[in-house]
């Protein structure tokens, strides 16, 4: 009798951990009785990370260890069957997912595979640059960087390139990776014997302003903390080309070649490419997900997060893939799925709110809007930050993991 | 009156502040008027490293801080003229060291240029492998195999040449640097989650044992310390080339190819080739110094440390190139420096006592001989080693730099 019951209990599959994974399976198995469903998430490591602080793990101004959080600390393991494997594609036709070891069928697919870096086709990129991926792409630019550092200092001839530190894209997560650069730089000249005077760090983009779509002012006063700090930063420049020792641009119709071992490439993500390679219908890679999360042509898959696209019709463009978004789908996914095993056919509309952004500067220094625009910046700013992270900690494991892994020094 | 009298002040240049150079300054410093002499410090960094501890940083087992010493924290710079440069060759027959950027006459010279890597024309040394040689070859070191855990993970095609170090050299040094990597590897495989299973740590000797010329009994002691925590020793391997991706030995008349990224060359030293290079009378070499520890060619010309070379006349071949010997050597160099600048002929002869040896198979663990060849090994010759090594700090630097300094925990 066990047995028959066991295998009539729907199964609720959640591919990948990141924010809106993870987020949708912690309230699955708070909300979900365990006779109610078999839920089973996926994840390629047996951890979390928060991909937001990924830029300072990358730059060494944070402990890699302190950007993730091991899935057991928040997933009751008897209550999920969580599977450690790397998914390779989805057949929806045939409710089930191919991953690296095994096939797993399900009733309900909720679908969080996240990002991948978009290179736009930038010949050498894809072999020479890094990009701030998960903990290990954002581990080696840290060892890469302390590694050419020491080297500077053991040749003869000293090679510029090694202390010559490029961040393609002033965009969000450019301009973060930057802050932290500054901020670390005088740490590693300290380390390694180097005068700082002859580091560079040069962020190089594409549009005219850093931040583009930022409020003005916010991105005025981001410049200058910047520059203050002693970066170059090079707006109107398109990348042309990036080699193992230098990076190509192009501005006011010259080519300008630029000597570096370290381009991290910050300009541009996109959804997990599994996504339209497993047939799903796209636009720009991610799923148009209706108002309820769920795909336009399968009533039994959900999308969260990244690889999920929702109109903002009031600014005629998509939300931005931010954390953020991916927690309120999360909600709103938990709900629904929960929802259709009960039976019910009243699924929730998602609502997105847009509670603000905050883009932090270095540990001592950021920019942001809240609450209908109002601008904040300085000391201000990074502690909203905190607190903004610190409640999704928060949310997602309670007291012990935001004792655990939470910001608490106001001034650092 | 006073630009008169400080032209006749007879000038003592000291090359180099290694062991034997630093010590030789320091007590001249001391025993010495500032009226009497003028003492000129020359060295290529403003500070002095126990090259005894550098293994510790190349593994990051131990901070290369902790085994730096600013030149001013034990130099009186008042008192003695310090030049930060780096010698490029001496003229005795002109009384003269040409440095990088400029030139120095002197009346009494002090030669304490220590050693550098001996490659014995094995191909690719030179380019390929690492020397733990000053504090910049030693970070390298740390910082190369770092960098390559880190991209062992990020790379979905998994290179064993990433995380297999190779040592070349079972000597002492190569013998007391595999000792700290067998206790580094694990706290390696933490940070950079690897399995220690995957990573092998490989020794190639020539001789058909390890530390050959001591004890076998320790011998036997160490090789049993380090297999037991993982470490392969390869003897009677001759090793025939160094590659960038891995090196090939020779045992039992077969080559034998090994893929390694990390090749450390811990197998012979030898004295600095200026030495050779301008004109002096050598052995292998290093001056064969009187007993005086002049050079038998000139009567103003003073040589310590690892540049010196005495005869042990009881075992038929040189004492080994030690701190231990640098510093005996050093305390009859500042004795007969003082005596010639004060007018004496009567000059002391060295008389070399060997203390015994003690070398360190890790924090946890190490062998030695003390006192009339009694043998030390485990807990008892890890504080035996602390013991000679804060006794040095203390004579050079009093209490103060041995607080900075000193390893005090007996259990780490």
């Amino acid at each position: 009798m066990e047995v028959i019951k066991e295998m009539k209990k729907p199964r609720i599959v959640v591919l990948g951990a990141g924010y809106g994974g993870l987020m949708s399976t912690v309230q699955l198995q708070k909300s979900l009785g365990t006779n109610q469903a078999k839920i089973t998430l996926v994840n390629k490591n047996d951890y979390h990370y928060q991909s937001t602080w990924l830029h300072e793990a990358a730059a060494g101004t944070l402990h890699h260890d302190r950007t993730r959080i091991d899935i057991k600390d928040v997933v009751n393991m008897s209550k999920v069957n969580f599977i450690q494997d790397t998914v390779v594609s989805i057949a929806p036709e045939q409710k089930k997912v191919i991953m690296e070891n095994e096939e797993l069928e399900y009733d309900v697919l909720v679908i969080g595979l996240g990002f991948e870096a978009a290179t736009f086709g930038i010949p050498g990129l894809e072999e020479h640059a890094f990009k701030i991926g998960d903990i290990n792409s954002s581990r080696v630019i840290r060892e890469h960087i302390e590694y050419n550092f020491a080297m500077y200092n053991l040749e003869e001839d000293k090679k510029q390139a090694r202390i010559n530190l490029v961040v393609g894209g002033a965009g969000f997560t450019g301009m973060e990776f930057v802050g932290e650069l500054a901020n670390r730089v005088p740490e590693l000249c300290e380390e390694y014997d180097i005068d700082p005077a002859v580091v560079r760090i040069i962020t190089v983009e594409g549009a005219p302003t850093v931040m583009p779509g930022f409020d003005p002012q916010l991105v005025e006063y981001a410049m200058n903390s910047l520059e203050a700090r002693g970066v170059e930063v090079i707006t109107s420049a398109m990348l042309k080309e990036c080699k193992a020792d230098g990076i190509i641009y192009e501005k006011d119709g010259e080519q300008i070649e630029l000597p570096t071992l370290t381009t991290v490439w910050a300009a541009g993500v996109k959804a997990n490419s599994i996504v339209e390679a497993s047939g799903f219908e796209t636009n720009r890679g991610k799923v148009e997900v209706r108002g309820d999360m769920r795909t336009p042509d399968y009533d039994d898959v959900f999308v969260v997060g990244d690889c999920a696209l929702i109109m903002n019709p009031e600014a005629g463009r998509p939300y931005p893939p931010t954390a953020q978004m991916a927690l309120q789908m999360a909600d709103v996914v938990a709900h629904n799925v929960k929802a259709m095993i009960e039976g019910s056919t009243e699924l929730e509309t998602i609502e997105p709110k847009m509670l603000g952004t905050v883009a932090s500067l270095g540990n001592t220094d950021a920019i942001g809007t809240i609450m209908n625009d109002r601008k904040i910046y300085g000391w201000t700013a990074t502690v909203m930050k905190k607190v903004i992270d610190n409640r999704y900690l928060l949310k997602l494991g309670g007291i012990g993991l935001l004792l655990k892994k939470g910001k608490f020094n106001p001034f650092y």
